[in-house]
């Protein structure tokens, strides 16, 4: 395993420490690392909570901060985070509006954040993020996986809470874009988890993983590599087959897993827009970059959100965290 | 070679295109794809011109806006631009102040800016930057090589632009933030350049290249990999001993390759971090991202800047680019 490291057993926390020194000005660690919190809480805003199994960095910490998460909950590499750390996270920043949680759709994370609920003394709404089209069911979810979809509803709901939105406008909201969105995803090599300290999954050196997960779960089909072209043309399809798009401008977000370089995602990009076009879809926005990664792993997802005006308005609020800051 | 792709020859171009149009906003392309330019002007401003061989994205043309450079030529990958792509963009975006070229210290990017500021019609100053440690004279330079730290000049240069600094001021500046920089990296797997479909170089599954360049030009030596606290160790020792730091305030910057997660960066960040403190210097500013790569390459460098006051307020200054973007 070729990975920067002292110990296996403290990659999370050292990681942890290095995120939280370095944006001091936006996040502080909750003790024992079972959280990393928005510095300044801002009283009456709905608190919004998201978490999950480390190892897709810059999500979720990276998204804390004014205009998206108030915190997020770090499990260890692809594990989802306990209950008592979702319950410390809640207990800190709500403030009296109440508390929604935005979870990835996998068993761990559902039973986790549910028990968490339970225990939470303010009221708690959550929304299910579940925009993988690849594949019904999976080995850790039932239903569709939560992939890097996550990313825009995490985006949108949080500049709503911003703009003091209620806890069911919130929950709706997000519903609303989870419904509009859908993602899937292709691995050209797997990732390597450090405590395994070797490849989740053995692939050829010239197949791919098409519709993989992002913890190397199986997708539609291992097969020969193609082109990008031939990769977009699919994956477009697919989504413009599952969304109704007609006449709605979209978000198109192509994300990278962690080892591919910009130059190939913005060629991926470059792809998929010409699909969408190609279609009448108008590309109103765009995101490019490593946002849901995979440790290591090389490989993109491409994201389209159908986006009515007040969606392009929100996505558009500012936003000031570690990974994504605008108009702040 | 597994990479996203069309054909090889289609890359760069193809890449380039996605990029202008993920980034209307910000950037425009030149006729040919021959450089990326700021898409508004400042008339009366310094021109700030960067460029080089491509494979390093996000620098340069993601450093093309409000507060940094005003355009960026683009070569093939890990090739020069040619002189008359310089000479263009220098035409294109000299508004009667003058340019200022930042140069990274490689023999082909050297000849080729000075060819061009031989044609251009405005006056033309440079700064060249050589803030890699690593190694004296290397595969394609004479002295020491212009690595990571030319985004610390472009930043700061840019800052001191917007602001009205005239050629002669930033010329002086930029030599001085490149005086006050050092970096040094290691790679923990070669990149795959698209044209040859094959790893540049070899290394063993247990091995690192200490001081890699960043076209993948040998370092100091080849040996086991270690832990991440003692290679960051002998880079903030071979820097601490190279810069005068006593009671200045630094910016730290820990830059992925490429193929290196964020969360691994973070925990380099957080080693060198606590190695800098250990000798009693103060981290005032920090960078942890994949901002000056090497296509898909494992593996990072650190970064050291001293700042003085003045320094650090042009690197707070607004700046909106594709890769980096606060205040504004």
């Amino acid at each position: 395993m070729k990975k920067f490291v002292n110990a296996v057993d403290t990659v999370l926390t050292e990681s942890l420490d290095g995120f939280a020194a370095a944006h001091a000005d936006i996040v502080q660690l909750g003790g024992g690392h079972k959280f990393v919190r928005r510095k300044s809480l801002k009283p009456g805003k709905v608190a919004l909570l998201s978490g999950g199994g480390t190892g897709h960095e810059p999500l979720h910490a990276g998204f804390v901060g004014a205009g998206m998460l108030d915190a997020a909950c770090p499990g260890q590499i692809f594990t989802s985070p306990t209950p008592d750390q979702m319950a410390e996270a809640m207990a800190e920043i709500d403030t009296g509006a109440g508390t929604l949680l935005i979870v990835k759709n996998y068993e761990g994370d559902l039973m986790n954040f549910e028990m968490a609920a339970e225990i939470a003394e303010g009221r708690v709404e959550r929304v299910v993020v579940n925009d993988d089209l690849a594949v019904e069911d999976s080995l850790y979810t039932i239903g569709r996986r939560g992939v890097a979809g996550t990313l825009v509803v995490e985006k949108l709901v949080g500049a709503a809470a911003e703009r003091g939105a209620d806890l069911d406008a919130l929950k709706a909201l997000g519903e609303g874009v989870n419904a509009a969105t859908r993602s899937m995803g292709v691995a050209l090599t797997s990732c390597t988890v450090p405590a395994a300290g070797k490849p989740m999954f053995e692939l050829g050196a010239d197949e791919m993983e098409f519709g993989v997960g992002i913890h190397g779960e199986p997708g539609r089909r291992r097969e020969k590599l193609r082109s990008a072209d031939s990769i977009a043309e699919e994956i477009v399809a697919a989504i413009a087959g599952d969304l109704s798009l007609a006449k709605t401008p979209v978000l198109l977000f192509v994300n990278g897993f962690g080892g591919t370089p910009s130059m190939e995602l913005y060629l991926m990009y470059n792809a998929a827009r010409r699909m969408l076009e190609a279609r009448g879809i108008v590309v109103a926005r765009s995101l490019v970059g490593s946002y849901v990664t995979s440790l290591d792993m090389a490989g993109c997802s491409i994201t389209v959100t159908a986006l009515g005006d007040d969606l392009v308005a929100l996505w558009d609020a500012p936003v000031h965290t570690a990974a994504l800051r605008w108009g702040a």
